[in-house]
């Protein structure tokens, strides 16, 4: 854990290697926002985040989805997830599947990236593999902006654990808060 | 090398492993215009790219040069630099600098990153490490503005080599074809 001061002392570099993969791939996003700095709390930083992505054009809005991994899929098997994401869906229960539920989150996932174009995205912090495999199956049943929409805010929802994770709540929040914006 | 015919195939996460770095740490790029396929050729690629740079805001086209590494910087005295980038400094004979060349380019970019909050960043394959030391000190007296204009351009440049060199020239264009746009 880092406190505030240190954030904002943080050059360029500094930033984007410590909060590079709030937003799973997309360094884009630290490096936008060091700009700015100086942030009052965790809550500061996520909402300048949350602010960048809204801000991108509609293709980058889907690509921010794309460069997600599936749940419990290749690159989750491979072994080649990032740390952060290891833990979450580790934490979700996504790496003790069994062989039927692992068929049906592999089928899911097949129609929903072929219905929309990019990959079911869920903050798997927050939700179980029962819920997970419940809300996909609604899911499948949006349409592709209300699935960008929703997509993106899950996004949101995973950065502001990332950031609690690096800086710590913000003053007055307990240590698990988390926030419904 | 791959086939244009190959390209158009690859659903998102094929696209994405390929294209990934076609713009430095900036796999959003390319899962951006995975959108607009199917493409003709090197060109219509490069094109989308480039579109997409230039639609960012403000504080986006800022960080993609923020997310580029020093030109004989700290990262690559690592040997932590992207394949692309260790190849891409090596042909322009930043792994062969004097003693004095280091200090000068080290002192340089640090000026640069203290004037304009971003690092230099230039095509260093269509340059060589002289031409490189005496255009940085003249991009040092620019203005932010067209530094980052000029910064975004260079990126265009590398993206271009790096697209040649997955899916070679369009046709009719030499093997070595460098376009000016």
């Amino acid at each position: 854990m880092i406190t505030m001061a240190d954030v904002n002392q943080m050059d360029f570099e500094q930033f984007i290697e410590r909060f590079g993969n709030v937003v799973e791939h997309c360094p884009l996003a630290a490096g936008a926002i060091w700009a700015s700095r100086p942030f009052s709390d965790v809550n500061d930083i996520h909402e300048c985040v949350s602010t960048f992505l809204d801000s991108l054009p509609y293709h980058g809005r889907q690509a921010v989805l794309r460069v997600h991994p599936d749940l419990a899929g290749r690159v989750a098997q491979q072994g080649t997830l990032t740390s952060e994401s290891a833990g979450e869906q580790r934490s979700a229960g996504l790496t003790e599947l069994t062989e039927e539920e692992r068929q049906q989150l592999t089928d899911q996932n097949h129609r929903y990236k072929a219905k929309f174009g990019f990959p079911f995205v869920v903050c798997a912090r927050q939700n179980k593999k029962a819920a997970i495999l419940s809300g996909l199956e609604e899911r499948l049943r949006n349409d592709e902006d209300e699935e960008l929409r929703t997509g993106l805010e899950e996004v949101k929802k995973i950065t502001y654990l990332r950031l609690l994770d690096i800086v710590g709540p913000a003053e007055g929040q307990p240590e698990t808060a988390e926030r419904e914006d």
